[in-house]
């Protein structure tokens, strides 16, 4: 099967743990079969790839991210990146074109879309694959999945079937509606809507080309920050009249806040975490290299990372958002598609980073205008490529670059890196690239 | 006056800011007028000599806090260092023969030993010096303070006078009675035992004869791991007849708790920390550089370190010391006599380390024989000797020693200095010290 996961932006939710470079589909706090921990991207890539070994998966998301889902997935899975933030309409046109044009998708081919990160067993997939199936059927020209409401709550959109069949058509929708309401519609079988959509590709792409002027995925892409912010629900589902919905019965969960995170955790702690015979339903999260000692702790969660510590009460979590964006942090940890990098200590005028490259990878061939730099090689062996002169690198070695200096490394076998960086005016923004 | 103070054992009741290294005693957290932080150490040195500002004051004390109390108070106080843990009387008696022997204090002059933690009011100062006047005059051999309790403490020693005049002789000891026992002595006038003595020095050295066998402060000092353990209210108050004691009516405060500390703190939060509105009764301190976020926290007690991070109900702060003493952890963060070092990175083999040397300072000449190490100078200037060879240091300077290489520095201006460390046995007695 086709499938578009739609990676959404970077949100401050899960703060610590997400940040403007990691959102929260990127933080390992699930345990798989193996008992290691996995983000919310590899076990939905994982799922996926159970009951489909064949899935043609493509993620859908900004360039901020795409470092680290090469990272966690490794290349498996074809990226479409969107050059700007538009609404869902834009991104799925574009992903859809990607489809078309880079991948070879054919017009009569079904295709799914899905948020990454909901929280669903392995069965959730098998209705996936029903309801793909369902789009290359035809019967109906847009396809939705339903999650049968185990409340009624007011934050979800509903679904009203006609009927309430395996698979209905759709009569209507009600979005966020009162807890009263929300009742009324569950006892006529309204199913949630959770954002999953199937069709052909032909039919998304000839609705594209109604809103948009385009021939290629790649006019698509060079005009793409000029486009109107539509949603998907605006611009396709509210004009469609043949519209089908697959009930889904199974688990659903969108793990939005560190409450219901807190719910899923296998452990009451993961990482360095002591909690004492006082504590009652208090979970810890520590990705800091110190222990964390709790005493008395009741219904609170603790999160910790290089960003920052979060001490809440698991219901005032929720109202985290206004909080954690005014944070003053900088991005203390960072995954690179060659690694990672962590800050280890800041000063006026100079910087201490951590620098972890990954085998058979490489930074950007680069140099800095206003900073110096000194590079310890803590362990592993890579070669250097400083002025354009290449050396061999090994634990011990010690490079120093000035400001203007070009530098890389490519790393043979792992290779940490101790870089104190020292000047006036240090900043990210601070780099030039050159071609190696 | 002569005061000896007396500076205990490390403790782990404040976990994590106190430490194998630091005492609680050295954590800069009382507010002083200009608004500065200060410690326990350099309170109480400020207030004795505001009212005595020629004070001859000793700080009696083990090897490890030599380097902080010359750190916080810069040689202004003498120091008489225990060359291992006995109990209050070999202390004393060492800190007696110190007076006399290093000191020139005369037998017939009066001498105070006072804890260096109560955490009190200037007037209590006041106190001391009145029972050190009161020492002079040699009414009783033995003089004690009294505090007026405040409520029928279980915790404490009570004196009970025989009047309940400001000066009175001393009819008995209770120590740490019930509270119906407490309640009864307070009604007689009874007053706390602050762990306050005054006597003339001749006094001490006399009974101190009679248990070691000594002639010198030197003769104590060599001998002293050999001594016995006995503590200063059994070998001395236990059999004195003669003991007087001063009524003081002010605060007075044992500070030994979380609990008892938060009282005290002069703001909810030290350091980078947000508290939402939810929040009650809830203290942070934190002297990590990451910023701490608080919501609906009630009653509780945050502090964080380079050595963990606690997150504790105020009441169950109290029991920390065994979850405190098993916690696994270097001491991240060391005053020494020179400046500091911070803990910024540890490895299989390898570690990161900030050492900030204060002008004028120097670290030990020495060598290692298990590691490299790699200093970059990220700020200030001075002057390096690496195996005999002097040369200057500055900004982005790298120096390279391999194991066995002799190595100091000297500061100039503050020095900050980046040094990694590498090796498959890296430890901290991996030192050898040379004469420069």
């Amino acid at each position: 099967m086709n499938i578009i996961l739609l990676s959404g932006g970077s949100g401050k939710r899960l703060w610590p743990l997400s940040n403007d470079i990691r959102s929260k589909q990127f933080i390992k706090m699930f345990k798989n079969n193996e008992g290691e921990y996995e983000s919310m991207v590899q076990r939905v890539y994982r799922q996926i790839k159970s009951v489909d070994p064949d899935a043609n998966i493509t993620i859908a998301t900004s360039k901020k991210q795409v470092s680290t889902i090469n990272n966690q997935l490794g290349g498996r899975v074809a990226v479409c990146v969107e050059p700007a933030r538009r609404d869902t309409f834009p991104a799925i046109a574009l992903a859809a074109a990607f489809l078309k044009s880079e991948k070879g998708v054919s017009e009569d081919e079904a295709v799914l879309v899905c948020p990454v990160d909901p929280y669903v067993e392995d069965s959730y997939f098998e209705a996936l694959k029903e309801l793909f199936e369902l789009a290359q059927k035809g019967c109906y020209r847009l396809n939705l999945m339903g999650v049968e409401p185990t409340y009624p709550s007011e934050k979800y959109g509903y679904i009203i079937p006609e009927e309430t069949t395996h698979v209905s058509k759709v009569e209507e929708f009600k979005e966020k509606p009162s807890k009263e309401a929300a009742e009324q519609y569950i006892g006529q079988g309204a199913l949630w809507n959770c954002g999953v959509f199937a069709f052909k590709l032909g039919y998304l792409l000839e609705i594209a080309h109604r809103h948009i002027n385009f021939d290629s995925y790649l006019d698509i892409y060079s005009s793409y920050e000029a486009l109107e912010k539509i949603s998907f629900d605006y611009a396709v589902v509210e004009h469609e009249s043949s519209i089908g919905c697959l009930r889904y019965s199974g688990e659903w969960k969108d793990i939005g806040s560190w409450n219901t995170f807190a719910e899923e955790m296998s452990e009451t702690a993961i990482g360095k975490a002591t909690l004492n015979e006082a504590c009652k339903n208090t979970n810890v999260i520590n990705e800091l290299n110190i222990p964390i000692l709790c005493m008395g702790c009741k219904d609170m969660i603790i999160a910790a990372s290089g960003d920052g510590i979060l001490v809440s009460d698991k219901e005032q979590s929720s109202y985290i958002k206004p909080y954690a964006e005014v944070m003053d942090t900088q991005a203390m940890y960072a995954e690179k598609s060659w690694g990672s990098y962590t800050v280890l200590d800041v000063n006026d005028s100079s910087m201490v980073i951590k620098v972890v490259l990954m085998p058979g990878h490489r930074m950007y061939y680069h140099s800095h205008e206003h900073r110096d730099e000194v590079w310890t090689i803590v362990s592993g062996t890579g070669t250097a490529v400083i002025d354009g002169e290449e050396r061999s690198v090994k634990p011990g070695d010690v490079i120093t670059m000035g400001a203007g200096c070009r530098h890389t490394i490519i790393a043979d076998s792992e290779l940490n890196v101790i870089e104190v960086q020292m000047g006036e005016d240090i900043s990210v923004e601070d780099k030039i690239k050159y071609e190696l």
